[in-house]
């Protein structure tokens, strides 16, 4: 008897949710805070470095092309997440990249070329979190005066995944013949046009990089509304997802794994992972003082005005000591991210949160779940939802960075590891093996190729 | 007397224009090529490496967002160059990292952001070759069936930089405070708006990005229609063009410089670098053998396919062993890379070459400079130039890689060296500083700054 023993129970995975000095929007006014992490590609890689030191599965960087105007807040203005990717890829070896990128102004020719490039120049490791960036001011950097409807985004956003599959495509793996003596590099059989005429978008293709080490780089989505989870449920390898009840989660897990199935595939194919902001302290009461002293640290007029925003009324009918006013939109009336409008309005309501308690639970993790305790706690708040059924992993948002990493990866990742619900190594290299998924098959396979040969170039 | 004495001689500048396995089409047959290294980052790295070794000015890669069809010919298909040279960064010190990218295909705000992001990731050392991307068939990935206009598209492109620039300004050198005391990030009198509304283009900004090392990454232009040097004259730093005469180089390089005085710029801060493909020998004999061995690995049916579509005839009115037809189309009919197609026709008919003979002079360029001979005859050809008046330095197009850039940097370098003509050491850190370029000053400096909290964002 050879084989392998399968791990005693199922395994975990985790992400780390990386941004600049940390989640709590206090934190670069720690004193162990550099507030110009945000620009810094060896912050980034250091934080890389620790991520796979603790054998992650992945990093991650969200991202929207808008700056928003409270720039004295907290670190505003970062690196575009492909290009900060790439600079950490040179600096790591296995660690998962995935990147944020929108589908509502972005072309997918560009983008799918740019995800397939990261994906070659990290060994396979890339991801692309999919959005379709909610919000008017966005859109008023593109010649656009609003963003286009949440629906119509949404049916953009899916044919935008279909063009970039198709591209991925457009080269078998066994395209490049590299016949030297025959004087014959690529197989023009083996590499062809997608011909894609959609509502959205028409393009031609084939892309001009060769298929991958991925096949396709992993596809996140992050939406939760109804249109979120219907992408993601056809689309998405992981998703990234807010709950700050048991309950909630459990019950997203349990619908989004349902339209999985119901969209033909295997619901072990998605992998979901909701936020945590874990505040990590050796005792209890060392973990609640270092988030009183991220709350202390929160100048509530930034984010009185920002919560205004969300909410859509006048910061002025937001009194710091009151509870919200009564008459808020349904979400419905929401054209932006309609999930996270919902959970910030029942968190206030369920906890009779006044607005400045209200800004304090959000400052720390906007609308995560911030889980306080000694390393023990956390591991147990993360065993409690896997077991539970409420996710297939978490998505790890440190308050402070470096130091809410390095705590969770040298003080959590041990015991979630000696309870066997996490690697103790790496298997893999490439970012689907990190998450257990597949590499796709090929669209095309066995396909006759279209002829490329009137696609010309000049010298 | 203390002070550093003048170099006796006005210094060159050297860019490595870089592509897979080398220019020559048929680099990739040699035994010593790698036919994979078009999507291999090491091996661009390596290359990058022995540049700096060299003390080169800068590395660059071409691009157009499109997959030619003879993809039988020649390693086709590549990783996009902001995410290659970013890769590169990491790997190297000093060697600024020059990456072209499609004023055509490109939104001003997300191209501005990526080379704002390269240019934080590479300590200041990122350059954009400003390329508006001839041809129906890149127009044909994105969902248009033809190109722009020729003149139009350099219309777009003269307002895609003006957008660039104000995006590139939109932070002033000194918006971020990071005054922890008082909890102020950033001073939002500092970050503004630039609400363009042009012909082309409608973006408020401001850059999600603070202003990066450089100010402006360096602005490289390589048309050489009339509608690409009045372009270079009003916004290039420097310019890659082709010729294969002294005279025409003299000439082209008189008419750029007084272009750039009537543009009311100093001639001196626009640097001219004719292409030269050096084909390196320790004797003559060695570097013909080595030329013709390459020209003798052309498939000449792949070569011609492609001139016929540059020349807008039909491939069976190229006999290979007969002169170009009399009756081909002006360059005012052209409406791709018009200059290119000049100089091919110009040069068949000055030296009444065959088809199968301009393919091969074509084959190891695309129509720049191949220069056969021994380091001292290399460094003579350029020297030549460089004194009579036709270029502020070269764009180096090695024949094979790596070994013609190693003959390159090893063996001509030195000898440029020795006459005075080269730096031996790097004075700077930035792509600018490398050129002797200034950092440009903020157009923004001493305005005030629009009201920004007007930009929102959700929780």
């Amino acid at each position: 008897m050879s084989t392998t023993p399968a791990p005693a129970h199922r395994q975990l995975h985790l992400n780390a949710f990386l941004m600049s000095t940390g989640h709590h929007e206090a934190s670069w006014r720690l004193p162990e805070s550099d507030p110009h992490a945000n620009t810094d590609v060896e912050h980034y890689k250091k934080l890389a470095r620790t991520a796979e030191r603790g054998k992650l599965d992945s990093i991650f960087f969200a991202d929207s092309p808008v700056l928003f105007g409270e720039v004295g807040r907290r670190p505003a203005g970062k690196l575009e997440p492909t290009v900060l990717l790439t600079a950490i890829a040179g600096a790591t070896e296995h660690i998962g990249l995935i990147a944020t990128a929108s589908t509502t102004y972005n072309e997918p020719f560009n983008l799918a070329r740019r995800f397939a490039s990261v994906d070659w120049a990290s060994g396979g490791r890339a991801g692309w979190n999919v959005v379709t960036t909610a919000g008017p001011d966005a859109a008023r950097n593109f010649g656009v005066d609003d963003q286009p409807a949440h629906a119509v985004r949404y049916e953009r956003a899916g044919e935008f995944i279909e063009v970039a599959r198709k591209l991925w495509d457009s080269w078998t793996d066994d395209a490049v013949l590299a016949d030297k003596e025959e004087g014959v590099w690529g197989d023009a059989d083996k590499i062809r046009t997608i011909d894609h005429e959609g509502k959205h978008f028409k393009v031609r293709g084939p892309l001009n990089v060769p298929r991958s080490p991925q096949g396709h780089p992993l596809i996140v989505q992050a939406g939760s509304s109804e249109d979120g989870k219907d992408l993601a449920a056809k689309y998405a390898d992981a998703v990234f997802t807010a709950h700050q009840t048991l309950a909630d989660a459990q019950e997203f897990y349990r619908d989004l794994k349902s339209r999985t199935a119901a969209a033909g595939r295997d619901p072990e194919t998605i992998k979901i992972l909701p936020g945590i902001v874990p505040v990590i302290g050796a005792t209890e009461e060392e973990a609640l003082e270092l988030e009183r002293e991220l709350d202390r640290l929160i100048k509530p007029e930034y984010a009185r005005i920002q919560l205004a925003k969300t909410l859509r009324v006048d910061p002025e009918d937001l009194p710091l000591d009151r509870q919200l006013p009564e008459n808020l939109p349904s979400e419905d009336e929401i054209e932006g991210a309609k999930s996270r409008y919902t959970l910030i309005v029942q968190l206030a309501r369920r906890e009779q949160l006044t607005v400045r308690q209200l800004i304090g639970r959000l400052g720390g993790g906007r609308g995560h779940r911030t889980f306080t305790g000694t390393p023990v706690q956390v591991a147990d708040a993360i065993q409690e939802w896997f077991d539970g059924g409420a996710a297939d992993g978490f998505n790890i948002m440190p308050p402070v960075l470096p130091s809410g990493l390095e705590a969770f990866v040298d003080q959590v990742v041990p015991i979630l590891q000696e309870r066997g619900l996490f690697r103790t190594e790496y298997t893999g290299r490439t970012l689907r093996e990190h998450y257990g998924l597949p590499r796709p098959e090929n669209q095309y396979a066995g396909a006759a190729a279209p002829e490329l040969a009137s696609i010309g170039s000049a010298f």
